[in-house]
């Protein structure tokens, strides 16, 4: 692990040549333990570069509380034998995620690295911005080699299923951080489409948080005049809330597809809404009621449904012949809609509880994705859906 | 006041002649009263020619309880000296109304007349589907002419403020028809575009009833197994949901107009739902928190928002230097929106309170309407909205 002690040596009447930011030197010309949070983030992807966008500013605006420096894990894709530039390397150089993300400038205190355990070993907030399938893997090659007080805050969307006891069991992504790597883990979820989040313009997001003082020091860390936070104790709503929308996105997808019209859709957002709080309800009977109402809630559902990635997957899916993954190929540059597999985890698990029918839309999206299912038995799923009995 | 008595002279072999339906005859070739229910649908526009069509069919398909011919009285909007025919008599001929519902054939037991007294006297449950504007007008002239244990729906969106003391109060629409006409008076709200609902497409919508009798047997009116209700006794959430969201639905067309992205639009949704939630808490107390996931609440909202023709003119209204009016005649045909009059009114009543400022969307949208408020102050609405304090 690197040394938290950084040597300066220094003009006093210069600006420290480690960070460009002074007032830590403290005029003494004394060796100083930094006590600023260094932050790192885990995945440059479309969501990862646009939160560097954020980040990369907020930390620069409160250089008293966070280290200027942000560095930025971004997954080496090339192939063996190919002698392009790693995307960490174009972004350094460009300052921009032509891919994923382009057009937008990432700050220059943010730093882009292929290696994993250089991001991230001296953080002291790790912000995981990486699809559901990557987690496990990241999760085991920076096991035991993180600060001891770092904590995490999850941005990744989708559930998990552990076997216990022969049982299969759901378990939040970020309940297997917090396992895996032994650090706190919260989440930040959110209307935020990445494209308008990297521009700067409005928009909201909700922070389900383990602790409260960390809650706090993340809202400092995200928030912006145009990105408003809010934060919540109440963390498996705010997951659960993030990782179900991708699959009423989904149906959303399937109604557009089909030309059904403004009041489907609008019943299949409030009937997902409800399915989404019954789930919460009886896995995490904790939970509180008002978080629907937060940015992670109804908002993030409705620009899922209408601007999202997996409304555009369902789309194209249901419209065409063709298989899922040659439609996530055609529309998604190599990434992958979360939905599809996130309906599969929530059937299986509903399946296993014997709670299927009381989840017609989540149940539905999974087995048109399946082939089970078509147009008319969907239709059917909102008609006949409990809420009306 | 016409006799409920129907004399029926009839071949007991032969259906009857007034209504087409023989099983209250008794085969006996008696004079009995027709305890059936007499519906009268006051308002032939786009809505009521839409609730037409649903109700149409549902009277016939439950000839046991609802009289199968259905009253619905229609403006007489001709000029002096116009000698085309009334609306009215276009719809008996043409079980179609070219103007406000083209396209959609209305049922043929549907029995449109100018006269509203012959609409409605004899009526037991009368469908009150006008502006706001045309309210108090329709009680002045049903007043005292009704049958005394007759009842009303109204699916009017607005509000009314009263003068009490000096002081002006809010009244809802359906508390000042109970108070006119003297009897109860529920509601019917939900995420239902008129042209959708007359199509039968699916769809849904929240009945607010003032007693659960008369709200179980309004379900029975009103649902098939596309147009699904649920009932509540949460009547002025229900009804203030159905009046509110038109301001939020302007704000949403500001968004629109302005270019502002769908992140943003979540956000105005968001907030809208909870300043009308707040609204409600504020003026109704005793308002339970559920109604806001039922269909006239966040439904009815996200359709408007996306579907509806206050979002339609509030867009337009912007993007030109044109004046209100000119907006809503080009777009409306002669009908109006009802989202700035509402905003106006909520204005003033919020202002009254010293509460202005605790709803800032409800606010904005009167100042852009009223000339106060640019682009530049409704953005600053939502970024400064006391939901992030």
């Amino acid at each position: 692990m690197m040394d938290r002690l950084l040597v300066i040596h220094f003009d006093p009447e210069m600006p420290c040549q480690s960070c460009d930011y002074s007032y830590f030197n403290n005029n003494s010309g004394e060796i100083h333990e930094d006590r600023r949070k260094k932050i790192a983030i885990v995945g440059g992807g479309n969501w990862g570069c646009a939160i560097a966008c954020i980040v990369g500013r907020t930390v620069k605006a409160q250089d008293h509380m966070f280290q200027p420096i942000v560095s930025m894990w971004c997954r080496d894709s090339r192939k063996s034998g190919d002698t392009s530039p790693s995307i960490a390397d174009v972004i350094n150089c460009t300052h921009e995620n032509p891919k994923y993300l382009p057009g937008r400038r990432i700050p220059d205190n943010v730093i882009a690295t292929s290696s994993l355990l250089n991001a991230c070993e001296s953080a002291d907030i790790l912000i995981l911005v990486v699809p559901h399938q990557g987690i496990s893997k990241i999760c085991s090659e920076l096991k035991g080699k993180l600060r001891k007080d770092a904590y995490a805050v999850s941005l990744t969307k989708g559930i998990s299923s552990i076997f216990e006891n022969n049982v299969i069991k759901m378990q939040l992504i970020s309940d297997g951080i917090e396992e895996s790597l032994g650090i706190e883990c919260s989440v930040l979820m959110g209307a935020n489409l990445a494209g308008e989040v990297a521009d700067g313009k409005f928009c909201e997001a909700t922070i389900g948080c383990k602790s409260l003082v960390n809650g706090e020091e993340l809202k400092n860390l995200f928030a912006t005049p145009n990105f408003r936070i809010r934060v919540t104790a109440d963390f498996e709503a705010v997951e659960l809330c993030g990782a179900l929308k991708n699959i009423v996105a989904c149906a959303a997808g399937f109604a557009d597809g089909l030309g059904w019209a403004y009041n489907v859709k609008s019943a299949i957002i409030r009937l997902g809404l409800l399915e989404t709080k019954k789930f919460v309800e009886y896995f995490y009977p904790s939970s509180i009621g008002h978080t629907y109402f937060e940015s992670c809630g109804v908002a993030d559902l409705i620009t899922t449904c209408y601007g999202g990635r997996n409304r555009r997957v369902a789309e194209a899916f249901i419209k065409s012949d063709k298989q899922l993954h040659e439609v996530e190929h055609a529309l998604l540059k190599g990434q992958s809609a979360q939905g599809p597999p996130t309906a599969r985890d929530v059937f299986e698990m509903l399946k296993n509880h014997k709670l299927a029918e009381n989840f017609p839309i989540f149940t539905s999206v999974h087995k048109v994705f399946s082939g089970e299912h078509g147009a008319k038995e969907l239709y059917d799923s909102l008609r006949n859906h409990p809420e009306y009995e």
